[in-house]
């Protein structure tokens, strides 16, 4: 009788614990770009959130793009866009301001972080080697320093954590011959939380998530596992510029990341409300068999 | 006489090992700027130069300026230059400008010592907190975001010297309020030298060294102690643009630091002849009691 | 008055602080064996509450056997059992076997834990020199190759606890000759628990703890005293089985475990039910004065 | 309206996260001096509040003097004190004494924090070459073996702390000739909080805290910046024995130690008083920006 | 003129010193396996070979195999071996048997280091969740568990290599459910020198190298680009057993591994004397652009 | 032929590459006492001999004493010596007496290591825990706080050695009461020599070695085994005061210390001339099998 008392308290125990492990020295890359990088109160409110989680237990690495910025300062120096068969390309001119604007984007991040008390470090993936590339050739042309990653090398990362710094990355890497390349935010961010098999990838972009009808804002999916994912796109469901992105969360389940979320940023506080409330909000990518450990009958 | 020829044996050890001092583990603040940072033979020698003393066993930073660069861009970006009183002002656009290009300096160094094999982080002083500033007055004048060092959190770097890498940053300090302010090298490399401790503090210059008399090139001196240098300076023997740079070179010998040297940085590979030769090239700043040791009688 | 306010609210911190200390960053050794070997449901159960005890801040290590599955395998490769004077010897045929074994079990259990989400490593006492061993003697019978802990090294065990690892370890030792030898699971986990002074160390047993009388099941001891322990053993209460076990209970805490438990494997979640509730269930060995401090009117 | 309800719940999670801010990581240095290191019962209350900041998740670091227990065993010793212009030299017999004081004083610190199941270092500022100093003229006289801290090489204590140790310093420097120098156990403990970045200084007194007329027991000063601070000592509110402590606080608020504490170490567990009840007690300095951050209306 | 001898001694430092480079904390991954691991007396030198590496300053991890030993044991244990399309399968029941030998071959290398006087850690690709696979199909056919490596999580190795472990490596992974997979040595020792980013890599085989005329004893390549060994593959020059060996090579110098060498494993001592000699001994394959910096005329 | 040379070439590598184990981070513990502790000129020689063997790359660990120091404060404060069956008591006022002394003298020689330019740290047994003693009898006496190690808990010196200081260590620690006792400093050696498997332990002392006849001076024997150095004991070739030394020779090798030596610490660095000249002055006692690998005819 005394002993089914304390098998309830050990089940109350039990079913409680797991929560913890949300908290609990874990890794969450978060890829942070659009909006709320551009709004100064969501950009400041993105950055609140990940210091907290960084707070609460959780090792945060931060990577970000810099869109906009590159744009406003390529025009500023005077310099001509070049086209390659309708694409932009990334000559070393370009190539230069861009590395410039990116590095000045990151460093602005590392100040916010540190204004609110959390030490941070900012790099690209020049630094400690953390991110090689090939030429990404697009349809066959060389539209100039645009980087595929070819490897992750996560050792400064590794370190930085194990010193108790928030990592910031931003995403230029080096090919075999050192040369600086640009590579989209969104490949780096999946890359990276890939290589240290994060536990979280949160994507925070100017959508609500991922719709079965894109049509109907009602047909929000809350959660997705990596072959229905494949199946949408593969139907025709997703819209063009999400495909990528799905892409990208797809790779990342399938290479070790735990839970890959794609996060309204334009929603105050996106972040901690995915990972504090129990449904969430926006569309969370699960390995097939999540949860079925702690939630089964066992 | 068995035990007489063990006490030779003896002897011819003690002799050698202290030169084995300069190998192991010391840090070694590497001050680079001047011609060395715009030839581009001379820079790749400069760097290979710091690469093998980290082979060899030292613990190298560099610490460097970003000086034409940064002209060369505000003129390119249009920009006018101000001044107060016949002083140029740094006001927030130029920081913009000057933070990125020292940032943009910063990750090509980064780039040509891991082409070396070597592992490199390149950090500004934001960065994990590592220096501190208050605005730097001149002549009582606001210039603009000019910084004084006010404190070192030298954690950051020795948490990179742990982990084995090889730190690189750039002269950028946060005030109170976390803006950007930029630092003059030497000041900053001085500091970071105290901060850490470092074994040798080494100024790479486009002078040949300290002079007793700056009109007689054959007066150069090979070493000074830091009381003769600050006489130096009360009896006006040095000229106008050096006296910050031995005042640097004073205070960190007084702060800790062991050796500095003032090299010709126009020389190929003046750090390894400085290092590795019995006498060294320009001059080197010691504290008053270095090589009574070692080289006495006992 | 209001200061009488702070002071009652620092007393009920004071109160629920030292709860705290349970859970931080202690090391708790568990040995692991028995039914709950054996028992796929428990076996899973007793590795989920070591890992939660990993989440909630421990840091736990896994000691284990691996009796029948040795017994097991001798058979199916046709080995014929020996014997000198009625006691089974473990000859190097059976050694390489037994080794086999052991590290087969341990794998598997690094495979548990790691499916959980917590990282683990699996050694033997031959990683790092963990276990150094004699050979022990039965009656002054040579029994083959039996060992005896001389000395621990648990620099292994730190250093995979700091790099946040979870240890599970099967207890096999080197001679001077770096022979392999087989240890009693018990003794390694006593041994090792001793060797980084362990907050807890608990074996997972088949009997419900420590009764002074065996053959009265209501005269189960909650809680016991070395010194009372030793007078059990002397007196003849204590069945013959039990004996080597409560010894390495009392040897445990009189070299720097604070606190041992010997507990039902057999009871699901008897490791968190021992923790976390007040009581606990099965038997616990404390040193002398504890509980004095936190509990006293001071 | 669900996402209001969500937005609700992000709300009380933004609301609450802060405070975990104080328990996270966060070094707090504690200079232990006073009433609170003669009674026994106020000793023991002291420590335990420190070892319970360290479980809770604080990085504590301990700075104490040695005051009476000096003077009692030069006595003890037969020395003659001996003045100069008045004033106590400390001459090397006596520096002897006060060195050999001060580090039993430290190891029985180490030893009741170690009873309390926390691993303690002591150490002197001469280990690590954590203090390094020059000597103080008292009226431009040489009162002897009196340090003013010119250097804090922190990486001792960095060390220390990253492996999990609470670091117990006494206040004994070397000069640049590795002389011992006997310093203000004030100045010790706030120049390491500024080493170090602490989140937190606490001197513990044998005063209430400050007040602004200092006859007006009712007048007690719950927060002051360093500002007011600077004015109340300009303004003789502040008396005699006051004026460098505070002092001391203000410089430690400008070098980048988040908040100070002057608290009355003669009621129980004043430390845990202050950090975990809302108002606290005693006087707390603070950098003239903090609390706007969290609690502005963003 | 005195300069123009520094100069000269600096030039003879600058040719010597990148020598140093081979030696200075530069990982080197061994594939240990054929005719090195039967022979008593050639494994004992292979052993002391990566020992002496070791001891040089190298950190060398070993991959081995465990081939003719599974067999031994598979036939001891009395199982009927499986084939599918005439290809042998690995079913549970041998695959438990595998993991048995290897985890055996394992801990025998690791008492060996030991013996040596270097500390070793065996562990398998279950540990920390270092290699992580996929099912390997063979002609579309399933052979059972051998795995295909999808991913390394380098963490472990990272960290037994900073606390100057020497880790051995068998071949066995885990795949999303967690079940364990043989997979080839040879691919395991690649997949960790990438994942690493290894100074070398050595495969010690049972030939004396790759030849450009199979048939011609005198053809033996010391030296080749990895476009030229892809060129030898697709023109037929290379026997079929070599042909996945050069591809693991072409793939660790695209991935960054510095340089790969194929051994000839039954030659005494054949890892110092291509190490420590200048033409070496069997081939070697480059990067395209290795040797030239030093080399060069700058 | 061109083999043959390679071969050659190896041969001679591998002949002088086991000299460089010495050298390479093996831990060298050096118990420093007798005149070398009294005579300053010796006292700066034995300094400087350790220093130097930490700049070769040993990691050494000094174990200091402090007797003759003790008596003449003990005399000073004026204390009565206390007598029980003709044994010096170590009363309650003597331990408080030692270990002030002890301190001072542990931080003195800080002192000195540091201004030869090597960051130390002194301990005592009670930082970290180092040391637990049970009260030591003599002849069923109680002598007061006379310690008998029990348990070293060796972190805190592989923590210490890890960020690079050089340990000292005076012979103070704690029972379970946490009270202080004195500890015979060879004692102390060779219980931390044990607990962190040192390469070499060496007994600097007042004599020239063993001799095998105590009359004969020309019988000093420069290597002993330990069954011979037991047998030695048990023949009465011993003298008195030497058989507890030797003893605890006999015991550090038996528990994994690898070579201890019996140094006369009158002669100047008899450690640099024992540790690299070939035979060595002192005694030597190493494992039975020590030599044997290396110089073997494999």
């Amino acid at each position: 009788m005394v002993m089914q008392k304390y098998l309830d308290k050990a089940e109350v125990l039990i079913e409680a614990l797991p929560y913890i492990q949300r908290f609990n020295r874990k890794i969450i890359v978060v890829k942070y770009g659009g909006s709320a990088m551009v709004d100064e109160e969501l950009k400041r409110n993105v950055i609140k959130d990940v210091v907290l989680l960084k707070l609460v237990g959780f090792k945060p690495i931060i990577v970000h793009g810099g869109g906009k910025e590159i744009s406003r300062w390529v025009g500023k120096v005077g310099m001509e866009p070049k086209f390659i068969n309708g694409l932009r390309v990334t000559d070393q001119d370009t190539m230069e301001v861009a590395e410039m604007v990116l590095n000045k984007v990151n460093k602005e991040l590392v100040s916010l972080v540190q204004s609110l008390g959390v030490k941070a470090v900012g790099i690209s993936g020049k630094d400690g080697g953390l991110l090689k590339v090939d030429k990404k050739l697009s349809g066959g042309e060389d539209i100039g320093y645009v980087g595929e990653i070819r490897k992750v090398a996560p050792k400064i990362l590794y370190d930085l954590l194990e010193k108790d710094f928030l990592p910031i990355v931003c995403p230029i890497g080096m090919d075999d011959e050192f040369h600086s390349y640009n590579i989209n935010a969104d490949d780096a961010a999946s890359a990276i939380a890939e290589s240290v098999s994060a536990e979280k990838l949160a994507f925070l972009t100017d959508i609500e998530g991922v719709f079965y009808d894109k049509d109907d804002p009602s047909s929000l999916i809350s959660e997705l596992r990596p072959d229905e994912a494949a199946r949408l796109i593969e139907n025709g469901n997703i819209g063009g510029g999400m495909i990528p992105k799905l892409q990208n969360c797809i790779d990342a389940i399938n290479n070790g990341v735990s839970r890959v979320h794609i996060l309204d940023g334009r929603i105050p506080h996106c972040l901690l409300l995915e990972i504090f409330t129990n449904k969430g909000i926006g569309t969370a990518i699960l390995k097939d068999d999540e949860e079925k450990f702690y939630n089964g009958n066992d």
